[in-house]
């Protein structure tokens, strides 16, 4: 299901295959929380270039249900989207939001943000949610301690979300085998990625990535960072976790991050990422440009006549000025959020596409450079 | 400027020529209050058909301000619009927005909604403004008391704004004779239609019609109705009114209305039409379709897999299902505005096409019994 085609140094390009078409890796993928890229309609993602998404799990099984969705046909008809998809399995939602949690070996209990009401989220839970999604790339439940962690908190971590992965692999097996009559299996081609955890401890990385790996998952990912740690301790655990993934299965580092951290990660060889940044970031009227960071809502762009980056080819840029993008968003208006998020996604995707070009010509460490340059620079709102 | 090219009945068809192109008549304008139609963008618009749209002057006054507006080439081009735009004169919104008004011969001194802060705005005040915005129609300042009101107050309404509509004629004479040092007069091909007011009395629509029409415009609009009367005593009103006017000049009936009110006051004369009532109802849930209203919220439509409306071509019907728009509603998501707006305003102008086609085939008559049937029949959300 992965092709390596290009290297350069430690940077891979490839092709992931999906039930509903090709990937090209390195790739960012814009999360869907509650069935929809916030502010975007389907159109609007495929215009910019997206060419996977996120769902998240743990929205989609508390609104409207993973029973709704599976009665709908799954998530991709449900939402109309036809390209491929990857669910969370709900775990870094029910740490992060969800009310009353109480851990344990089985899983997590947990009550709704929406309403408080209970739910219980086990492994096998999380396995028959996303089959239910019908997601083309299923995640494993794993417990997600924040950071700064004691080296026992971590280390008992790593070792329940071993036990955790080993059980949904079981259960995805099971329902393979069409063995779990009150699950609907949508998607008969869902691959399942284990997760290693072990905060910013390469022993327990290490732990981790061989507990994971001897379970045997189409993709590995490195979760459990961006949790608070400093970008260069990021940097230093995903340089030494990496490189203990199997070479020709896809690496997805979860929930990272800036422009900087993706190229940097993809020069420590991982292939995939999310990130809420581009589309919240939107929203609140900061926006990513080939010149750096721009605050729309600065009065200095009160008069600008200028596109929001003169080098972007999005509709927004192509349309609109900095100076109508401000008072829409001054003033509060809808189409802010989504003149303001088609920018950032268009500017994050085609940066991915800058550096898969880059891997294939053998220029990454310029491109890489270069992105530097322009996001270490003074930001254009200093 | 306006041509008609069919009658059927009392019902007209014609072409209005602007300085950014023909609008063909009977028209629906959305309501574009601070420089975008609410969720959405220009596209949007132009796909669903709007070929004129409205700028409320009072906003755009208070936020970001027409010397702004001014300085960047006028309204059309600060907001990427290239299709014809008319703009009220404020009026309405200082009496039904602002704090602390205060109504004089002159004009109305009057707090801003957003801030406080002190306005003055004359005849010549909002004919200037409106010249700083470029749109191709500006209206002539009135006074707009609410329903019910006493004759006396009606009629010193009536006697005011002849008044008022004497000096915007004057000043607009002054500015295409470039005789206003102080401002940019955007659009030289703008025209200003006057408004009729006198409340549901036809003596005093008669009085506000022929002071009017003395001043002399290139349009004319019935303003001051959908205020609090009854549809019968503003159908009534219209059809009194409409034949007072001009008949080879175009009528423009402010801020009304329902499907229903549209083809009863086509019925009766009229060429153009605004409200907010598609837009606004659209952000909360109401759906206006070819089979009545539905209200996208409504339970029963949880694991409805049909569109919105099955005989609809719009984007959002096109591609997804009742269950989907009423989940993403009920998440608070910005794609709902968006979709269910798309969905309204194409209802609103395939309905107005509906009509131009029935009058120029000469079945209008059917189409209005039609669209009554629609309507009156119980909603599918009784």
């Amino acid at each position: 299901m992965f092709e390596l085609t290009h290297r350069d140094g430690t940077a891979r390009r490839g092709k992931l295959m999906t039930p509903h078409g090709v990937v090209e890796t390195p790739v960012f993928m814009p999360v869907g929380t509650q069935g929809t890229v916030k502010a975007m309609t389907a159109r609007d993602l495929e215009e910019v270039g997206a060419s996977i998404i996120l769902g998240n799990t743990y929205h989609l099984y508390l609104r409207p249900g993973d029973d709704l969705i599976a009665r709908r046909g799954g998530l991709h008809r449900f939402m109309g989207w036809s390209r491929p998809l990857l669910t969370d399995s709900g775990g870094y939602q029910v740490f992060s939001l969800a009310a009353r949690r109480t851990l344990g070996e089985d899983g997590v209990r947990f009550r709704s943000h929406l309403d408080g009401s209970a739910y219980e989220l086990t492994p096998e839970k999380a396995v028959d949610i996303q089959a239910q999604l019908g997601s083309d790339i299923a995640m494993v439940l794993d417990e997600c301690p924040g950071l700064p962690a004691t080296e026992e908190m971590l280390r008992s971590s790593v070792e329940l979300t071993a036990r955790w992965a080993s059980r949904c692999r079981t259960r995805l097996l099971e329902l393979r085998e069409g063995g779990v009559a009150s699950v609907t299996h949508i998607n008969k081609g869902q691959v399942q990625f284990g997760i290693v955890q072990g905060g910013t401890s390469s022993n327990l990385r290490q732990l981790s990535a061989e507990r994971t790996l001897a379970v045997g998952f189409e993709g590995y990912a490195i979760g459990g960072l961006s949790v608070g740690e400093s970008p260069e301790e990021m940097y230093r655990t995903v340089e030494s976790t990496a490189p203990l993934l199997p070479e020709k299965q896809p690496r997805y580092l979860m929930g990272v991050g800036t422009p900087v951290d993706l190229v940097e990660c993809v020069a420590r060889g991982i292939d995939m990422f999310d990130c809420v940044m581009p589309t919240r970031n939107a929203r609140n009227g900061q926006l990513f440009t080939s010149q750096g960071i721009l605050n729309i809502k600065n009065a200095r762009f009160a008069e600008d006549d200028s596109p929001v980056d003169p080098e972007c080819g999005c509709y927004s840029c192509r349309h609109f000025s900095r100076a109508y993008l401000r008072h829409l968003f001054v003033a509060g208006e809808i189409t802010a959020s989504a003149l303001n998020t088609l920018h950032n996604l268009y500017f994050y995707l085609d940066t991915m596409k800058g550096i898969r070009d880059a891997i294939a010509f053998g220029t990454f460490e310029k491109f890489r450079q270069s992105l530097h340059r322009t996001f270490s620079r003074r930001s254009l709102n200093p």
